[in-house]
Formats: structure tokens, sequence, C-alpha cells
């Protein structure tokens, strides 16, 4: 048996635990600056390929990833499982009802999102081919079909967590562009598959029209016959046989079942994981949990490892044509914030909105690279676009979510703990007066933001004055304006027993947050306020903060209940 | 590079998915059975291997598993990830604090549990090697210690299911069973390590010494200085990064870098990834909720794939030695029971708790067939020794519980819908009548068990005038004793808006139980009533209850509020 040898497999682990550990760390620094954690993770990769390591340290980027021997059939077996897991939990997204709750508006932005970048993009590949990165060696015809799809795709878990994070997914605008994003994805995959075939690159055995032909009868009966099975036998599962093991090990069955049949029939083995994922999410009795369980473990393991594995597969550098990148980044956002707009003016929706709704279509994220990089394996494109496409889709993935803040004018979720620090935390104060309480806490925070302390102090005592600041529950919340301040600081301390800020429900306050706001910012003082009164609004809270050693597990505990 | 071809790439995902498959359907129904899971996950293998569908059908078997090209490499990395997934998660059990706190009875019948059934191996594998499946070929030093050290191992995993089983996970000798089955692992493992750097068969770059010095540091730096560490940083992640994926990732991280660590030193990959999931699960900073995601993701979806891969290696029927067998089955049942049960003694227990801790240590379960298949791996044995310790494994398993549960008199733990069915469940009864509604139900009941309707109705409703059965919360538990039957009746019916069962807080009953049990059984009714009241206790459960469509919907959402 030609296995692994014992070299072979401690290179295996360690080459998943660096990839991993580095995609994973860049993941989490991207998602605090609000980029998707994608990026993060295909620069893992980038710097551990060709493009970085194997520039600087040619020998230890060959030992860690080998190019002969059993390790790339492993390695590669590993991150095909991986991708095939990420098009289930992406297939979960897809919720088909919504798509016939927004019945109109839907078809008529999926229509116009769909159409207008693809004809763009198809003429152009059959005119100028060249301009747009065709290098030749695949057929023009499949080259213009894949280069529309290209074009024409969007991102649906980005533009969720996009909607999502602005606070709009549940809105009217929110919903069309979830709905219309559902359609293009959904027609996009089909389409590509089709164009896979085309390809001819996979199985021989198969003639184009058997292929394309079971491709959709596949489609069409997995998310019609299927889907109600599935509606069916989820109860079933969860009645008799163990919990979460039956649920779970049947949507990973199914997900690999049809990933083998859909790759058999010659296009691609996450197609069939795709749509098996929209069958099996669209069913009600898909328990969060289950689902949450199965969408952390591929999103936080087996996603990163295959998109970190993206970098690792094509030089980043010496393929990158910054003209190519620039010509398609335009092409396709023109194509696509048109083709969105319209559709949503069509819709009657007002001209702010559709321009949000283009814009947000526009995050072609994880979605294009996985398109981009089949479509690199099949010889239909070559590295230059491959590269250009991946660059594509972290731009568009990253700036949709801010430009459609400041189109639609919103603003993020106000959290009072991003204005606290390790600083400004008091893990037990020195008193049970109230005032000296107060000071206590504005000396902590005027050392730290460089403040005039008594100044503050002075300004917080007279506000107390006026009406005293304890909320029912145990805590307190002293707060002041002041000028010159930049931005708002926050500073908590705890006090066991309590100290008696006169809350109506009589309690003491073991919680105290002192909280400073810009003199002229009347709205950061309120929404900080409102969001502490929002955490803190069970009290079984302030009991487990008053337990937590130190800042950074007070943080771990707000966190988690707020997240 | 070598990867894998487009029909590879189907079979490896047939493969996965029909092996997880089977795996699942027979882990479910040996559970079903009250048996360790494992059982029927390598029964799986043994069914698509070379000892059934390799009989019957062997270019099915070898087209689906085949022998050459990338598949083999794909395969067993995939497996061996999961083995070492496995056992971080087996590590979690190990809680180093039990032993400390059991303190000297650990040591005592950790000891004796491991001396004993050590020196028993060691001194027959030296007098008697053919006796015992020594094929030659191997060091019979390497064999006899190897051999000492697998009548020594426990199944930790197991031994705790079965004591939660029996109930008896938090009672004192559960608790010394407990802390002395760590300390058998720990050591045994250990050893195992340094066996398996004798034997030489891993990489030869280091000397003997040098593989045991590292192997020793490792595991000892690793349970001190490591095990602090990880504490300090689980919070900082907590805090820090998202949530579940900080940790999530960084527990993979681990487990995959000790995995690489300790192959490349010549003991296995998993020995790494133990060690590590014992210093990461002793912390209490890991949140049972991550754990818990950990442990079903590997439980339910690896492990099967694994054990089932198991059955795939070797042919169980040829290489079956019925005598070999029975021979080890006797030796290392005496020894492990002799060794916990003197232990037990000698630390003070009385006689039969004595005897049920030894039996309790005699379940190998997972980890002796782990050992084995190493130990197969590196030519220390042949295929008949593995095919009798995987047999042992499972007998030993499957016969501990009920061993221990006779042995201690005990009772496993009644469930009500243990004695419901689909025909004794009324969506919604016909009626807004006490004893109408009673009536129905007996109807139901005495159907399905073929009993005098009439005279059961009477009973019950005898039973009903004596004291009403209406309990607070919205459920009521009409009830009689039947002569002549044979074991309890359960059935339910649904009411809406309620029917009056004159229940202390005044609230009509939504959810009426009858419960029937034989003349004779006087408990049966008692805890068939503890039950309800108990699962239902919390009243969310009722209203939950109340929407379900169906039976099969209704018993999902009473095991899973019962899990």
């Amino acid at each position: 048996m030609t296995s692994l040898t014992h070299d072979e497999l401690v290179r295996f682990f360690l080459a998943l635990a660096v990839l991993l550990a580095v995609a994973r760390l860049l993941g989490e620094i991207a998602t605090k600056y609000r980029q998707p954690a994608v990026l993060g993770e295909i620069l893992a990769g980038i710097l551990l390929g060709p493009t970085v390591l194997g520039r600087i340290a040619p020998d230890a980027s060959a030992w860690l990833f080998p190019a002969t021997g059993g390790f790339p059939a492993a390695f590669e077996a590993f991150t095909t499982v991986a991708i095939v897991l990420f098009l289930l939990t992406a297939g979960f997204e897809v919720d088909l009802s919504t798509v016939w709750r927004q019945g109109r508006s839907a078809l008529k932005v999926g229509l116009t999102g769909m159409v207008i970048p693809f004809v763009i993009g198809f003429t152009l590949a059959r005119a100028v081919p060249r301009f747009v990165g065709a290098e030749g060696g695949s057929d023009p015809l499949v080259f213009a079909l894949f280069f529309g799809t290209a074009l024409s795709i969007t991102a649906l878990p980005i533009v969720i967590k996009i909607l999502i994070d602005l606070n709009i997914f549940r809105s009217d605008v929110g919903m069309i562009i979830v709905s219309s994003a559902i359609l293009l994805d959904l027609v996009g995959w089909n389409l590509f598959a089709v164009v896979l075939s085309l390809s001819g690159a996979a199985g021989a055995e198969m003639s184009i029209g058997t292929t394309i032909g079971l491709t959709i009868a596949f489609a069409g009966l997995m998310l019609t016959f299927g889907r109600a099975a599935l509606h069916r036998v989820l109860p079933w599962l969860q009645a008799h046989a163990s919990y979460p093991g039956g649920v779970l090990g049947f949507a990973l069955v199914g997900a690999l079942a049809c990933a083998a049949f859909t790759e058999w029939i010659g296009i691609h083995a996450i197609f069939g994981a795709f749509i098996f994922g929209i069958a099996l999410g669209d069913s009600v009795h898909l328990r969060a949990q289950t689902r949450a369980m199965l969408e952390n473990f591929v999103g936080f393991i087996f996603a990163p490892i295959f998109f970190a594995s993206i970098g690792l597969k094509v030089d980043f550098l010496s393929n990158f044509d910054p003209v190519l990148t620039l010509v398609i980044l335009a092409v396709g956002t023109i194509g696509m914030v048109a083709g969105g707009t319209l559709g949503a003016r069509w819709s009657g929706l007002a001209p702010r909105e559709s321009l949000a709704v283009g814009v947000a279509m526009n995050a072609r994220g994880a979605m294009e690279i996985i398109l981009g990089l089949l479509a690199l394996r099949h010889g239909i494109i070559g590295e230059h676009l491959f590269v250009a496409l991946v660059v594509i889709a972290l731009v568009t993935s990253m700036t949709s979510g801010t430009l459609m803040q400041s189109i639609l004018r919103l603003k993020r979720r106000v959290r009072f703990h991003d204005y606290l620090s390790a600083k400004t935390f008091a893990a037990a104060l020195d008193t049970a007066e109230r005032d000296e309480a107060i000071a206590q806490l504005c000396r902590l925070a005027g050392q730290s933001a460089n403040l005039n302390i008594d100044d503050l102090t002075r300004r917080v005592l007279e506000r107390e004055q006026v009406a005293s600041t304890g909320l029912p529950g145990g805590i307190a919340v002293p707060h002041a304006r002041l000028p010159g301040l930049r931005s708002p600081v926050v500073a908590v301390g705890r006090a066991r027993p309590g100290i008696d800020f006169d809350a109506s429900d009589g309690k003491p306050a073991a919680l105290i947050f002192l909280i400073v706001t810009p003199e002229g910012d009347h709205q950061s003082q309120l929404e900080i306020l409102a969001d502490i009164a929002a955490t803190f609004a069970q009290s079984a809270l302030v009991e487990r903060v008053m337990r937590v050693a130190n800042y950074t597990e007070f943080l771990a505990v707000i966190k988690r209940e707020a997240s």
C-alpha cells in the first residue's frame, strides 16, 4: 500500500498546524479591523507559499509542503474535504423561502444583477479576450461563459455578514439583497457547473449533454423532492438517533455522497455539497445548535485551512498584473452595481437604497475565489487572471460594507467595552463610599486618557448631585461630558458588598461604570449607557462578572454574553 | 504535483460517505442496545473490508478502497487526523485534579491495576511467547513489554460512560475507578511510547535513549508548565479572539503541533495529541460548550470513520484464532480484575465494591484497539494477535457495564418514554372532560398492550377519585396498577386549552400522561411518575411539546431536553 511514510506524516501534521495557526491568527486580525476573515486566511497561504516564504527561504517552504511522495495527495484530499464542508454550510445560508417571500423584487434584482454583468463579461471576453486575461489554451466560448459567470457571482455568506454588521439584515433592503443574492448564487453555480462540463476537463466517460442533463436534474430534484424528504427525515433522526450525532453524521454523509455524485458526473464535488446544504438548511427541523456546531467547526477549522491552501498554489507576486486587475475590478463593479441598482429601482426602492443593493451584491468574497480556483485547475483560466480574481474578491469584500454604511448613512452598534481597557478596570474598589468610588474610577480614566483628573472628578460628582445614576440590578453609571476629549472613555470598578447609588430597587451597586464622553457628542453617551443597560438586563450576568479573576476574564464573560 | 485524479476524488468522497454512513448506522444500533458505539463502528469496517465485502464482492471492495495511486495516502492522512483528534478529546476526559483528590486510593488501585496485569502479561510473553500470539519477527523483549502494557491498559472514555450510565460517576466508587483508570492510561501510554521507540520502526535519526528522554520530558513539561500556560492562554483567547473560533482553532493547532512533535521523535502522533488534550482539558477555562462542540464533531464524525477504517485493514475471519482470543481474554481479565480488586480492598473498599472496581477497569474499548493497531503497524504483533485484541476490547467493553450493574445491584434510570410508543400518543384529545380524556387514553394503552380496556379505565378512574393527579405546570398523571401486566405502559394525550385535573396551581392540564404498571411492581410506578415530574419541571417544555406536529417530533423534543 502506497501510504504515508513516517516523515511525510510529521510534515503533514506540521503543515496543517502551521497553516491553521497563521490562518487563524491573520483571520482574527482581519476580523478585528472589521474585514472578512478570508482576507487574513488567504494572506496566510501567501506568506507560507511561493510568494513570500518560497522567495526568502525556498528550502523551508519546499520542506513543509513537499511536492512529491504521498504528501500532495494527502494534503489535497484534506483541503478538498474542507471546501466541500465549507460549501455545505454556505448552502445553509441559502434560504429559499426568503426568495419566495420577496417574490417579484428578488426576481427583478436577481435578473438584472445576473444578466447585466454576465452580458458585459461575456461580450468583453468574446471581443477582447486577451484584454480580460484569456491566456489561450482553453476554448474561447468556454472562457467567455466563465468570465460572464465570474462577473455575475456574489458571495452570499459575506453579504449576509455585512447586513448583520450594519443591523439591516431584517429590513426590507436587507431581505431584497439577500434574496437576490441567493438567486444569483443559485443560477451562477448552476451555470458554472455547465461551464465546467463544457470545459471537458473532468471525466470523459460522459457526453456533455448527459452531464448538463444530470446537473440540472440533480439540482432540480434535490431542491424539490430532496428538500421535502430531508424535512421528513430530520425529525425522525432527532427522535430515534443520538443527539447531535444523528443529524451531524447524516449531514456529512449526505454532503460527501452528493459531492461524489457531482464529481462523478463531471462537475465539481463542491456543487453537490452546496445543493445538499441548501436542501438541508431549508428545513426548520435542522436545529440551530447542530447547525452552529457544523458552521463553527467548518468556519474556524476547515475553511481557514482551505483558504490558506489557495495562497500556496500560486505565486501572487509574479502573477499579479495590476492593469488586468484594475480592468476586471472596474468592469465587474460597474456591471454588478449597475445591475443591482437598476433592478432595485425597477422593483420600487429609493435611489439611495437601490445603490446600496448594487454595492452589497458586488462583495465577491469566498465564492469568486473558489470559482477562480476551479477554473484554474481545469485550465479555463491562467494564473494571472486567477490572482486578479482573488484580489478583486478581497477588495470588493473589504469595501462593500464601508460603502454601504456611508450610502445608507448607517452607524455600527456601539459597544461599551470598545472604550474599556485593562488600565481602566478596577477588580476591587477600595471603598464603600460613593464619592470615593467615583474618584477612584476618575483617576483610572484620567491616567489612561491623559485627562485632568480633578476636573473630571468634579464634573462627574456634579452630575451625580443632579440625579443619582444607580440602575436596578446592582449597577451604576456615573458619567460626564468633557471638553477637548477625542473619544469616549469607560472605566469599570467592582465593589463588594456594593455601594449605594440610590437605585430604584434599593440595591447597592456592585458594578460601577464611569462613562466619559466628548462634550459635543451627545449620542455616544446615550448609546454607551443603553448598551450597558441592555447587556446587564439579566442580573445573572452581574453575578458572573463579580466572580471573574481579572480583566481578561471579565472581557471573556461580557463578549460571550453579548455575542 | 502527484495529487488526486478526478476518479480518485470520486472514490475518496464515496468511500468516506459509505464508511461514515454504515459506521453511524451500526453505531446507533449498538447504542440502542446499550453497547458502546465503537462496536458498531468497527463492525462497519469489517462489513465493508476484506472480511465480508471483500469475500462476497472483491471487485466492489477493491474499487471503493483502491490500494494504489493517491487514494491510500489520502485515506490514511484523513484517518490519522481523525485518530489524533479522537485522542485529543480522550485526553479531555483525563482530569488530573480528580486523581489528586482521590490521592492514596487512586495510587493504590492504579498501582495494583497496572503492576499485576503487566507482570502477568510480561512473564507469559517471555515464557511462552507463541502461546500468547507472538509471530516472531519482532524483538522478544519489545513484544513482552508490549503484551504487558496491552493487558494493563483500560479505556477511560468507556469506563466513564459506564459509570454515568449506572449513575455512580460522582460516587466514591466511581471517583476511585476514574482516578485509577486515569493513572493507568497515563502510565500505560507513556510505557507504550517507550515500547514504540524500542521497536525502532519509526525514524532512525534518533537514538532510543534520546527518544525516551524526549518522551518523558515532553509529557512531564506538558502536564506541568504546559498545563499552567494553557490555563492562562485560554481566558486571553476567549477575551480577544472570536468565539468559539479562538479556542477551537487553538486546540486544533496545539493537537496537530504536538502530534507532529511526538511523531517526529519516533513515538506515534496520537501520543502528543493525547497529552495536549489532558493539559488543555484540565483548565476550567475550557468552556463546556467549546468542549462539547469538539467532542461531538470528533465523536460522531471522525471517530466513526477511524474505527471503521480499522475493520478495513485486516481480514477478521481468516485471522481469528478462537483459542488465542480466549486465552488472552482470560489472562487479561484475571489480571485486571485481580489487580483492581486487590487495590480497592487495600484502600479500604468493601469486597463487593472492590470487585466492581476491577471489573470496571477491565473495559478495554477503543484504547486497546488503537494500541493494537499501532503495534501491528510497527510489526510488533501479527494480524492474529491484533484481531484477538480487538475482539477482547469489544467483549470486555460490552460486558463490563452489565457485570458491574449486577455486582453493585444497581438499576438504570427509568425513562417514561421507554414505555411510550406512537400508538399510545394522542396528538389532540377529543374532549374537555377529565373522565372522557382518561377513557380515551385507556383505550390507546389497552389497544397497544392488548389489555381489558374497561377494567383498566375503571381502575384509573377509581384511583383518580381517591386523589386528583394534576400536577402544577399543566400536566396530569392518572395511573393504575394492573394484575397480569408484564411491563409498564405509558400513554400521553394533549388537550387545548386544557382539562381540569384539580392541580395545586389551579392550572388545567395540557399534557396528560396515563401510567399503567404491573400490580406487583411498586417501584416502576414511582420512578415513571418521578421521571415525568422531573422532565417537565421547567414549564417551558410543556409549551414546546404542545407545539410539535406529531409523535416523532414529540420524542425529539423530550430527548433533547433530557440529554
